[in-house]
């Protein structure tokens, strides 16, 4: 993979992207041309195959980042009087709950450590203490940690109560497997520059059609009102604003080569394999993950700070990128971590020579012990 | 200017922009990556300085298009029990009376004909007749015609009644003078994609920052919290949620050129002569301004489309086109028009060559009877 001389980013986003992919930002497109409405349209039956929505669904793109497009799922497709159960282990689920506070939404926090998954029958006992909730506001993998919850069992528990289902996939969507066949929901979110490697500057929902159609009036704000967008791509073609062009022209660059390279299948197979050697790496060299294997997603890993006096996280990261690789802080409230991403056009090779820069960071440092204190399983 | 192949973008935005800006877009930046935040700070204050802000004033960037940051200004900084007047001549004034009715803020429309400018007497009568009216929210320029309202004269009715003052200066910011030191604010309203010749992806708000620091709690949105990004960024120097980093560092390229090539005077200086030359041909061909010359700004302007059966907008849109020329409907809804850009990283010979094209057009259209059947003015 070309890289250059650039950093290589191992976050959760913004990712190193592939060259072809940024050599789609090299054109300015007229945002009221066919050629350029052309590219969204087909970005939009491209997403909405990856979860093969069929006709049933749509996908409404979103300018800003990944956040806005959730506000905007909840806003517009969250009745005013809806209720929404946030199972909540991790930093994005309370960025859900800030939203409803926000929006004004009832919501209830059904609160789950963060090492731990969402477990459907947690869901479902909630959703039987309180028949009011309307909806489920789910992060599918929280990046928090890195944790996957169990979006499917998830998924058939909000169907047999029937409740709405809002999925936050911004992190998985593309890499691991959602298809609405065995996992309806009634929107899912995610953006361009996470698994898809385009760049970051727009979200998506992918939503129920009819969902859509009859929510006219929800929404809090006129930028974020989804049904509106909606409506005008569907009569116009164009966004209804400024679309961010270039970032558009880069994630149909990234998702022709996500086509090419074999789709969700290929992309999450490459992402594991970056995983696992990341893993192996960082326990030769004594570092234990927060997570236990069975919970970790293949995207973002996060470890325990080394516990030694000379270690602190901040000349650590500086002497890893000025080896090349940019590390990620941890966002975890009780523990000292940090993290390391898996995703981006990176393969394990890059993975391998981060660990050895990291390795080499920590003799300079004379950090010495690795393994965490106390053990936390 | 070096232009390659692709289409000249003669719009409000997207607009042409330099190769050097686009190339700056070659680059993945980790958001969490101090050399990255250092590009963000010295963007927001160089923004303030293009306004002579000093250190009264803070700029806020925000992800999404202008209109996002419109709404964020008007959501973030009039507070929840205040009342604003709207000045309408145009599109982009009614866009601002529709944010007023989703976020519920009271609200006053001042109504003026598309051609005429808001006049400092029709605000102040209009503020002496409500009292309870709290801010102003003035378009500077209209582009829905391309009309240039008086913010000088009117930012002193403003200031002498003791109104807030919201500037929408999207299309104008950066390109004709605004100096809060004679046309004092509280806040303003640009993006990256207009006459500062950066990508689309990202709008900013320049505001008073004792009115920021005073703001919390006003917003309806979390992304759209204009208080809680300042406040974050004075803390962290980092975006609270993923930036647009690639259309960031192009309007970080963007400025650098802007400065170098002598800033707003000179800035302004080459949109009148791209505009000049650009009336000055079509009125050779036979078209006549919507507007008249006083009140029209050197950034877009509307014609009255020919009075030619053989006319029709589309056809004529895609031949200019294909000879390298993007044009821009009409935004009125009394008259037929269509609009040609004066902005963007090209001169007056680009416009030449412009006007050129849609003399052969017309030709090749037979299109003979080009002005207007009845005179407007
Ligand atoms: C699960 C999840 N939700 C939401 C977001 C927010 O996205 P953004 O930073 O683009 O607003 C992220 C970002 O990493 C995420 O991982
Ligand atoms: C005066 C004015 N206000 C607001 C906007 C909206 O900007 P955007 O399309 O980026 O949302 C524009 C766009 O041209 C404008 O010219």
């Amino acid at each position: 993979m070309i890289i250059g001389d650039d950093p290589i980013l191992l976050t959760p986003g913004p990712l190193t992207t592939s060259s072809a992919t940024r050599q789609a930002m090299l054109r300015d497109w007229g945002s009221w041309d066919a050629g350029f409405n052309r590219i969204t349209g087909s970005l939009c039956r491209d997403l909405v195959d990856i979860v093969h929505g069929g006709d049933t669904y749509a996908c409404v793109p979103l300018q800003g980042s990944g956040t806005f497009s959730v506000e905007a799922a909840i806003g517009t497709l969250v009745p005013r009087d809806g209720k929404v159960l946030v199972p909540q282990n991790g930093a994005y689920c309370q960025r859900i709950l800030k939203i409803c506070k926000y929006l004004g939404r009832a919501h209830v926090e059904l609160k789950i450590p963060e090492d731990q998954v969402a477990t459907p029958a947690a869901i479902e006992a909630a959703l039987e203490r309180d028949p009011s909730i309307t909806h489920v506001a789910q992060v599918h993998l929280e990046t928090g940690a890195g944790l996957l919850n169990p979006l499917r069992e998830i998924a058939a528990v909000c169907q047999r109560h029937g409740k709405g289902l809002v999925v936050d996939a911004m992190s998985s969507f593309g890499a691991l497997e959602i298809d609405v066949r065995d996992t309806p929901f009634d929107a899912l979110i995610a953006a361009s520059g996470k698994c898809l490697e385009g760049v970051p500057g727009m979200g998506f929902v992918i939503a129920r059609k009819s969902l859509l159609e009859a929510s006219q009036g929800n929404s809090h704000s006129l930028a974020m009102d989804l049904h509106d967008q909606y409506v005008y791509m569907q009569k116009t073609t164009q966004w209804r604003f400024t679309p961010p062009t270039h970032v558009v022209a880069a994630l149909r660059a990234a998702l022709d080569q996500y086509l090419a390279q074999g789709g969700q299948a290929a992309r999450g197979a490459r992402y594991r394999r970056n995983c696992e050697t990341l893993i192996a790496g960082m326990a030769a060299l004594g570092f234990k993950p927060f997570l236990k294997p069975e919970v970790q997603a293949p995207v973002i890993v996060t470890f325990h700070a080394p516990a030694d006096s000379h270690y602190d996280f901040r000349t650590f990261y500086e002497a890893v990128r000025d080896k090349g690789y940019i590390l990620y802080p941890g966002k975890l409230t009780t523990v000292e971590t940090f993290r390391v991403g898996c995703i981006g056009a990176i393969d394990e090779h890059e993975i391998h020579n981060a660990v050895d820069a990291i390795a080499r960071t920590l003799e300079t440092m004379g950090v010495r012990h690795i393994a965490p204190q106390e053990s936390v399983g």
